[in-house]
């Protein structure tokens, strides 16, 4: 196949957003994280503070409620359906890397995609957010665990799939290899991978 | 890192006893599966069937129990331990690729080792178990079933680790990609991986 749509789910301090923008860099290819959430702001009138958020803040969602377009559910329902249109139509552009988001899901008709996971072991990740954040985090393994465990419930709440579990991705990195490394295995799985069965 | 040994795990029918030979005749390198049994046999003193039925009957050793050596301990573990120290042995000699058999785990205390986990979708399972074997195995999706969940019962006893968990490995493959491309990417990982931290 030539080229693909790249998505990049992740554990929290895990390098994997720093993966997939290494990733578009070198394919030359658009990057969407942070600019995503521009996006879904403009098309659902919602916030990108309240974007940012609806991944940790599922259940309570209700209690955001207060525009028009969310009398008829709450809020992060308006804001996933957005976020499945920015997606969809930015997929119809051509090859991009796109981090987090339920990505993977919302493309799932498509056999351009290419679904990776980063993960690492949790003292990497203390390490890693510690020498980025210093100590604006307290208890960082703590916080960690929440954060991962808002994604994984947002995620297995609007998909069919499980968070984390290798069977939900066609790849599944682990970035205590490093970072470098990581990048060149999805760029191998890029350039080689096909959608179908090879028997022997 | 200069090369390493390389572990695969694998789901019945993923293709990753293939793989791990394509990745070790790329790097001109022992490729070790079947081959191990012979050796756990003769380590051992147990049959070369009863070692490769030994991840099939865990829970029903017991009943295998017969010669001298088991008289302290289920033949499984006689197994085990046979295993483990053939493993081991094997891994000071140098690079290869490993199937099975734990080795990941029995090689935990080595910083040069690389664990790979093969998996794929059931229905690609089935049809490359039916495309080699042909009307053989009857009810091939039951057959791989139960073919795992010994596997994963082996392991789970075994090791402290779970069977098909990423978390469990350095990288997952999903081999609906491709044999080819799951060598290609595995060979990258081997090029390019490295035992530490690599923050940004």
């Amino acid at each position: 196949m030539a080229g693909c749509i790249i998505t990049i789910s992740r554990e929290y301090g895990s390098g994997g957003r720093i993966i997939g923008q290494k990733v578009a860099e070198r394919l030359n290819i658009p990057f969407y994280d942070r600019g995503l959430v521009e996006m879904i702001s403009e098309k659902s009138g919602l916030s990108e503070k309240f974007i940012n958020e609806a991944e940790l803040y599922r259940e309570d969602a209700i209690k955001y409620a207060g525009y028009d377009v969310s009398l008829q559910m709450p809020l992060t329902h308006v804001v996933f359906h957005a976020e499945a249109e920015v997606i969809s139509s930015l997929a119809e552009k051509g090859d991009c890397v796109i981090v987090g988001r339920c990505a993977d899901y919302v493309l799932q008709g498509r056999d351009d995609v290419l679904n990776v996971f980063v993960y690492a072991s949790i003292s990497n990740r203390i390490e890693r957010i510690t020498q980025i954040y210093g100590d604006k985090v307290k208890n960082v393994k703590a916080f960690i665990t929440r954060y991962d465990k808002d994604r994984a419930a947002y995620y297995d709440y609007y998909t069919d799939k499980k968070w984390g579990d290798m069977r939900s991705y066609h790849l599944s990195v682990n970035s205590d290899m490093g970072l470098d490394a990581c990048t060149e295995i999805i760029l191998t799985a890029y350039n080689n991978w096909k959608d179908g069965i090879q028997v022997i």
